[in-house]
């Protein structure tokens, strides 16, 4: 687990979406950010006061995180004195890049010698078990997903910030690298050796509160020839109450598999109730959430209402309108 | 690929299930098989010429294969002079046991004094692709089944044999430990890091002649909740055009999972089907591969003529009667 508060680091980002994971932080962690650090040139900006290491430290932040990705995710080379500095004032650095912190000797050298931690979310930290299938108390929904990216992460940190609201007991269990970043714990899901996928949702969402619900994010689709076999472990190792269909319309086809159309939300309701009920008969499907940013806002309204009415689900977009009546349905 | 011939290493095997994976490439591969190395209380018998390690390697063998296994998949200590003098003479060693050859610094020393390779079957040596869901050419079989063990590798194994027999164009892929081991090549599908198992899996069963059947062996099943993941990876990656369908008829729960009862055929049939599907939309189940040694002859019989007639599809126990009706279907 990170530990917090952050520094979010922006480096040299060279436009908003490079800064993704510092704005996710941000936006739905506020609570857990002291300030920003950006270097000359930086063109993202998540309105938290531009700090320096020794500020932030003096401050008391505990982790600095980098919120910034640059082609290939590597770290950038003027990125390293800064990460240095706060390694070495014990000041932990969390990073979700493909290059990783611990293959960086001077890193490595820094943490030793400000007695700080280098957390690579990107790899699992945690021996994972085997799953038991065994049932579990409390409940879990689970994002399930026509394609990989169309939601299904901004769903579930959505429904834990609804029901948090409504003073329910929820818990967004992150099993990717945005996730873990944004909630400082989670599961690396797509890097965790085959036999142990489904043993490590398990882990992530234990045995818990009668109504405590967590809200797992999901991972790639059971339509995606490349990645569902993680999608599959997240459904038989979460053993979902209630799953969420996401969809986002527009697309052509699957992502990264132009020889893929996308399945209809009918099917995908389908093919993952079938799934689920193998782990928990009593699973329902509790609506639909779909990302409508390529559409106007007339043509969303329609698109939702008509779904709603083929699916006979709730049905949001929960950018533009909120969760709110998926919750409704969760209750 | 492990290089041949094989001295088979049957240790002090207590028993002779202690020996099945030397069992196994006695029985499919025996072509591969120069003579067996027995120490002192083996209890196994191969009905291979007995030899020493001298003897082997004066005679031409190339890999001196652990065909043993004892509790907790551990190298027994008296093994080590054998493995050490195999080595030491330039002889490779191959183990698919959960405790590495490479982590017994005797073994690695022994090799590198003789030039010889140390194989790790259960841990990958290659870095596979993420997959890409092309079609390719060629065919492909792949075995699945209501559960684990039920015999998804010997039926596609007894397929390759009567395909081969029959002069047609099959190549079993292995994809566990046993299988490489049986093969010499394969992928150990449970080992490899989530992102990768449906590349792995594309990667062992690639570009083939037209008239060319992989027969791919399953692991798992889609309806078990520690390891469908896998299963998942190898329907979409393998992207079959026949399926065969796998069952063992008296087992009261899901191996390993007191609380699931298996599924019906029908169940197994639909499931698969519909998820195959997802990559090849002309996908068939050709046939019913059931394992009834736990009955008697007359039992074996009539489940089999039921099951035929409520599948409407060729069923056979491959042991017993061979699975020429399941090629039969194939062509």
């Amino acid at each position: 687990m990170l530990k917090t508060p952050y520094l979010l680091f922006l480096g040299d980002a060279p436009d908003a979406l490079a800064a993704k994971v510092a704005q996710g932080i941000r936006d739905w962690r506020p609570e857990h950010c002291l300030g920003q650090l950006r270097l000359p040139g930086c063109k993202a900006d998540m309105r938290l006061p531009d700090m320096t290491v020794a500020e932030a430290a003096a401050k008391g932040a505990k982790t600095l995180v980098v919120g910034v990705a640059n082609r290939g995710g590597i770290i950038g080379p003027s990125w390293i004195a800064a990460l240095k500095e706060a390694l070495a004032m014990g000041m932990d650095v969390a990073s979700g890049l493909h290059n990783l912190l611990r293959d960086e000797p001077e890193l490595v050298a820094a943490a030793k010698t400000g007695g700080a931690a280098l957390h690579d979310v990107r790899l699992p930290s945690v021996k994972y078990p085997i799953a038991t299938g065994k049932k579990r108390t409390g409940k879990r929904c689970l994002a399930v997903g026509t394609d990989c990216s169309v939601g299904k992460m901004y769903t579930a940190l959505a429904m834990e910030r609804e029901m948090r609201t409504r003073g329910m007991k929820a818990t967004f269990r992150a099993t990717g690298q945005t996730g873990i970043l944004i909630t400082g714990e989670g599961v690396p899901l797509d890097a965790v050796v085959a036999d142990f996928m489904a043993g490590a949702v398990e882990w992530l969402t234990p045995d818990n509160e009668p109504d405590h619900w967590d809200l797992i994010e999901g991972q790639g689709s059971l339509f995606h020839a490349s990645y569902s076999g993680v999608t599959m472990a997240l459904v038989h190792g979460g053993q979902p109450d209630a799953l969420v269909l996401c969809h986002e319309p527009t697309r052509p086809h699957m992502r990264g598999l132009p020889d893929y159309r996308l399945p209809s939300l009918e099917d995908l309701r389908d093919v993952a109730m079938r799934l689920a009920q193998i782990v928990n008969p009593a699973v329902e499907a509790i609506g639909v959430s779909v990302n409508t940013s390529a559409m106007s806002e007339e043509e969303a309204m329609a698109y939702l209402a008509d779904t709603e009415a083929r699916m006979g689900l709730p049905t949001v977009d929960p950018f533009r309108y909120g969760v709110g009546r998926l919750v409704d349905k969760l209750i």
